[in-house]
């Protein structure tokens, strides 16, 4: 298929090609709109449906800032483990909008609710059933503090339903996944399949985020389909037990955000044998299959990072604990010092020494091993004897590197992911909103 | 006084005129001298000792950071409250060094305590005895894992010691300030007087430090030398309790490093009255001044942060407990989104939320308040209603900026002294080493 990606009217696309991009599958009960409403001022797509028309299981995992958008405070009023559709903004975060911004969502709310309503009622094989403002979801990304365009997206609602699609082919999916993009360059796509007892289940998800990004759910949207028929309990348990490895062992520049979540749907469509236990070991394929989804889209914002020219991996082994592995993890990749290094192609591991120090925990440094990918660099509290710079160098230049910190105090790890820290990074952040 | 400030041969000293530098006062019992050790290769200075030919009282504090230089790890194992000099090389941090780096202070500071007991067996008034290696502190700062210059130095302390200066004339303070530099584009210098009892006191002190720089003593170090008598354990509480509000309140980029410390020393050159309380009132007036150098020195060091072209204080107010009110100050103070947007100029100030947000620190939105200089941004959960984006743009474009907030919960409050984070910044740290 040959998609002229112009059409997407998305000026940050730099990628023209969709072949790069993995391909993802049709989640039946499931539809998807993406439409323009003209919220950037380009035409760009901004406002995205996704339409369940049975309904769909959920479960959600939001920022753990003490400062949330609107849009999280209304979903986590809502009670339901069921709902019927998720309305996507950009442009505009509808956090610190005051009474403006939780009535934006409410008088919206009630527009789709109706709509959908009648939409339901067209449809001869629907259920003819009332959508309540609580069987929608909301999510928003973009400047904070910022009045909430409401008549902007209203008045696209009745476009943006007769648009919707449930079949998903490769430009639905890429649209969408286009369409919930701020400063990224790059949409987000990852798919996996998998068995429960012997049905076929499909997981497509799609991501948005590039700046703003740390644990605990930065700036970054993240929303995840499937035709299994998983309870919604089972459905949190399992994206939790997830995040903690993928999405929350990424980080861009530290930075939370105020409107991140990750939400997981579960049509049921797929008629698998019901599920009465989390630990059922029928999952266990299912749990693997969607962390290789999360992992993918994690690792594509950090590769996405903004400005970001290098992909950086940081593992930490022999940990006492994987909280220790993970606070090490986060101190060198957090610490502008290592990451501007990284982007000058330096292998300055005294800046991984200066983060791993900061950090307050007891480290043996008789003990410690530094490795750039197989290359040793540190060991026995010196610089390795066969320490070469030239062919750390020479390894620098590679667009992903691997830094790995062996403590030698115990058997837990933890990976953690980042990029490098680029002039681009302030460019694009000193001039954000201009 | 005319100085020509290419003989300090610093390439990195951008200013060329001593005047806008405070000219600090004569410390009795106090030599000076700075060298060049050739560690850069381009004659710069990189060699300085402090001596008291009659010994001085002193106290230190160190970074808190678990991975530390081979000089902090000698001056802790110094029991002793009285020392005869210290010696601060730059270029090489002697840190992770291994034996080498622990070696190379062992042999010079043999070294030092002979050369210098020749000294004093030279001088006509000088007490005939004979320094040891105890009695001698160490400071480096540079670059992390480097094999320590051992020969290099050794081989200077000879011609060292022959250019120490009892008289410190403006010219001796500001090359010594401009000795110990790495990144700095200025010597940082500041002096206070204040009196004890009926006796005049004289507090000078220098300071380095341009990135790396966060709580917890970041790749900084500052002397500080007063002429007063006072007994070592008392200068240590007053130390300590003036570092949390300034060289713990101030940030350039988060990261802490191996080497840093402030040391005050004591010459007791003027006899003030005995002082055998640290709650005595006496001392509160040298606590005083002994604030404003630090202070100063403090914000000196963020002023000249790598890259900086913007000063950014960060005032929290009326926040329930201190603690509250330093952790938000720096958590916006070292948001890689809040600086970028300080040095595009733009008042993004849903960054400000955002870091605020980020703490995980309960917040009454409706209660706060954010002000840039004089203009309130927001109020009442929303962008205040006087809100001029012109007004506040205005502002942004001064070279200090002021940030209050105001969370209208308590009576505590704490500030935070920052810069901008710039496109400078990386080009320094990605080709640091180079």
């Amino acid at each position: 298929m040959t998609i002229n990606l112009k059409n997407l009217l998305n000026p940050n696309i730099k990628s023209s090609k969709m072949g790069e991009f993995q391909e993802l599958g049709q989640i039946d009960g499931l539809s998807i709109s993406s439409v323009s409403a003209d919220l950037y001022g380009d035409g760009r797509d901004d406002l995205t449906l996704f339409y369940f028309k049975d309904g769909a299981k959920y479960a959600a995992i939001y920022t753990k800032s003490k400062i949330t958008s609107c849009c999280i405070n209304w979903n986590l009023r809502i009670k339901k483990f069921f709902i019927k559709a998720l309305l996507v903004n950009t442009k505009n975060a509808n956090t610190f909008t005051g009474i403006q911004g939780a009535e934006a969502i409410k008088e919206i709310s009630k527009h789709l609710a109706k709509s959908l309503t009648l939409k339901a009622a067209q449809n001869p094989e629907g259920i003819k059933e009332v959508i309540k403002p609580t069987d929608l979801l909301f999510a928003s990304t973009g400047v904070i503090g910022e009045k909430f365009p409401t008549k902007k997206v209203k008045d696209r609602i009745g476009y943006l339903i007769d648009k919707l699609k449930s079949e998903q082919n490769k430009f639905v999916w890429f649209k969408a996944a286009s369409a919930i993009m701020t400063t990224d360059t790059k949409p987000k796509l990852a798919y996996e399949e998998c068995k429960i007892g012997n049905k076929n289940i499909k997981i497509s998800g799609i991501a948005k985020g590039s700046g703003m990004i740390a644990p605990n759910m930065a700036t970054m949207l993240s929303f995840i389909f499937t035709d299994a028929d998983i309870p919604s309990a089972f459905l949190k348990a399992i994206l939790k037990k997830c995040v903690s490895t993928t999405f929350n062992s990424i980080t861009v520049d530290g930075d939370t955000s105020t409107n991140d979540m990750v939400v997981i749907f579960s049509t049921g469509k797929v008629k698998n044998s019901k599920i009465y236990n989390v630990l059922d070991p029928k999952l266990k394929e299912f749990e693997n299959a969607l962390h290789k989804v999360m992992l993918n889209l994690s690792k594509q914002i950090v590769a996405d990072g903004e400005g970001a020219k290098k992909f950086i991996t940081v593992k930490v082994v022999q940990a006492r604990s994987s909280s220790i592995a993970k606070r090490i993890g986060f101190s060198i990749a957090n610490s502008p010092l290592f990451k501007t290094a990284i982007a000058g192609e330096d292998p300055n591991w005294g800046r991984i020494i200066m983060a791993i120090g900061k950090t307050e925990e007891n480290i043996l440094i008789n003990r410690l091993k530094i490795k750039f990918g197989d290359i040793l660099v540190v060991e026995k509290g010196n610089q390795a004897d066969s320490y070469n710079e030239k062919d750390v160098k020479e390894y620098m230049k590679w667009g992903s590197v691997v830094v790995e910190v062996d403590l030698g105090m115990g058997s837990a790890s933890h990976t953690v992911y980042t990029c490098d820290f680029t002039k681009e990074y302030v460019d694009i952040n000193a001039d954000y909103r201009n």
